[in-house]
């Protein structure tokens, strides 16, 4: 008898119909024995309705009442689920996530799983039952209501699998799995059997929205071997787990294209130490993620330098503000952005163990006619920053070239 | 520095504009120096559109499930209205019941308060915030969120008022306080300054909809003296509380007319010991509250009596069943129903004190050409069955005659 956890996002309890759907499948898989707790999100709307309702009152609620106006969401679909599922004459009972056991610390929208205790969740199971526990949402240990933020039930589930020691996860979603690259843009893109935690992660971070990197992060370090699935069709999805021999063998696993990231770049920087850690210091101050920066060469006997940087474009304007109020300390010329780039990345831990693989990707990129503008690698992935116009040509050639 | 809890039903939080309308006058009080609890309920139309939601997924859900959904009914409401007093600069913090302290017995849907241990609601008063706890539900030792069913709101308003030892309790409603007679039947029906508690309940039992005698009762239990009054004027309302002295000098506080009363009379039952309790065993069995007997002496030789009672309308169908399976074995002949009766009542504990209260009452009706069906009476009560079609003439003849 195994122990299965299930997670389904939204759209798949989106309506009382989809949620019969689920709790067809459910009912499907005790039948054959095993043991399952199903997690679930809100239903897809409720929670943007919602946050509607809150901005009528105000347009910047605080967060511990968004917290327990949003946490509601999900309460109301578990009820439904187990309701579903009684219908089907399977027993089942919902639990919130404080009831689940699920402890957070206090960061209110956002909150960190600290540790779980799921003690009423092995109840109900040894008494026959499957457990619904609403995703995105635990409590404090002084008994406040929390949510996790973004991909939130996604976290649930695995924290759960986890602690339950479960046989399984599986992370039902309206994608199949995981491919080598956007179907949309390369009609013969595959789908992967299995990928690791790292090339997952990588992935995440490269905008294949599949799911949110601190998931993928709290599964690797707990060891939860996952899949990701459709709750649409009965196709086996792809296995995220840790690095096995026979991953190398493959050079790359995935190709993502990011259209997400604008470029700025600060000109005629003064070549001195500790210009770079002010400009970054000052940014990181304003909550912005950097992801890529490459600095030239100094331009000779002027003593100065470039520095190009990426981020997302959400944030191009907060990073306007930082940059013009540092720009007499620090300066530089002038800011200039770009938000006409894509970034391409190639992923893969067989790059580790395959030599060439980045002198290939620019080769490739080249008899395209597409010209890199930055370049930056980890040990598993690499990545360019391209003209936007180009991007899908890029992943087009690029797929082609390594994926077939 | 007064200690106040207000409540405010689904209509006065309907939406947003309503709920910061309550906020504002809960900011108000606050101005005065006042500390403030503040239960609600679900916005109006919430709890309904959750039910649906519910029978969409199955006719008959588990009481436990239906606990789960409603809850969330008033968790929203509390976050609005908590969020509507920071727009007003008011410093405020929700708490759902089950955070508020308050602990039940595990009747799902009706689940009664064991106690209340409301250490967090002192202690965010303490920190200088209005508290808005969610009305109508609550959790069991074990951690099973309970709901208290029909007119849990103001239970949960008492109940608080009673464990926070407040100084008072403000039921805000749609109407302007207790009436001596429905308004609408009687235009110069007066508002009472204030009403004792037993007074109260046999109102509330006679069709008077304002509260709920489970509230009223808990209230008298726990001396909990408390306004009901309405949310859309400044209007004092009816104080509810300890009989005093001076109220036996009123002789009637007021007339009650209810309209859903159904009687049956079951013709020539066998007039031996035991018959009668055999047939409220088997009626009280299937859960129908029977409010009004009446046995007419023998008849003569023939060794039958009849015996006549009233019961909601809503019971009649299940009523006639139970008679239907027990009519062999206690032998009577037939069970009439009329569905065409009004229950009419007069209420005061001036009744105590002052004779002749119901053949006043009885020469009126006479006098007024209405017939009386049956007679049933209680220390402060006197209520009888007439035609339904003479029940708002009654009304008026009698509030005219004892209430002017």
């Amino acid at each position: 008898m195994a122990l299965i956890v299930q997670k389904y996002g939204g759209t798949s309890v989106g309506n009382p119909d989809r949620i019969k759907n689920v709790a067809s499948r459910v009912a499907q898989h005790r039948a054959k024995g095993d043991q399952i707790v199903v997690v679930v999100s809100a239903m897809s709307g409720v929670t943007d309705g919602l946050i509607k309702l809150a901005k009528e009152i105000m347009p910047l609620p605080s967060e511990r009442e968004m917290d327990m106006l949003l946490s509601t969401g999900e309460q109301t679909t578990i009820a439904l689920t187990a309701m579903a599922l009684h219908a089907l004459n399977v027993p089942a009972a919902s639990l919130t996530g404080a009831q689940a056991g699920i402890v957070t610390d206090g960061g209110h929208t956002k909150a960190k799983i600290a540790n779980i205790t799921p003690n009423e969740v092995h109840k109900l199971l040894n008494a026959g039952n499957v457990v619904i526990v609403a995703g995105f949402q635990g409590m404090t240990a002084e008994g406040q209501i929390t949510t996790l933020g973004r991909g939130g039930s996604d976290l649930t589930a695995i924290a759960l699998a986890a602690a339950l020691k479960a046989d399984l996860c599986q992370i039902y979603t309206d994608v199949d799995g995981v491919y080598t690259t956007d179907p949309r843009i390369v009609p013969n893109a595959k789908k992967l059997a299995e990928i690791s935690y790292d090339e997952m992660l990588e992935l995440a971070s490269l905008g294949a929205k599949v799911m949110q990197s601190r998931s993928v992060e709290f599964a690797k370090k707990f060891g939860v071997v996952f899949e990701v699935r459709s709750s649409l069709n009965d196709n086996p999805g792809t296995l995220v787990k840790e690095e096995t021999a026979n991953m190398e063998s493959v050079v790359i696993r995935g190709v993502a294209l990011d259209k997400n990231q604008a470029k700025i770049t600060l000109a005629h920087v003064p070549d001195k130490p500790g210009v770079a850690a002010r400009i970054f210091k000052a940014i990181g101050e304003a909550s912005i993620n950097v992801d890529m920066i490459v600095q030239t060469a100094s331009h000779g006997a002027s003593g100065a330098t470039d520095i190009s940087f990426t981020t997302d474009k959400a944030d191009l304007l907060k990073t306007r503000k930082v940059l013009e109020a540092i720009q007499g300390e620090v300066g530089f010329k002038e800011a200039i952005a770009d938000e006409k780039i894509g970034k391409l990345s190639i992923v893969g831990v067989g790059m580790r163990s395959h030599t060439g693989v980045a002198a290939k990707m620019f080769e490739t990129l080249a008899h395209a006619g597409i010209n890199i503008d930055m370049i930056s690698t980890s040990e598993i992935k690499i990545s360019v920053v391209i003209n936007l116009d180009k991007g899908e040509a890029a992943v087009k050639a690029v797929h082609a070239a390594f994926l077939g």
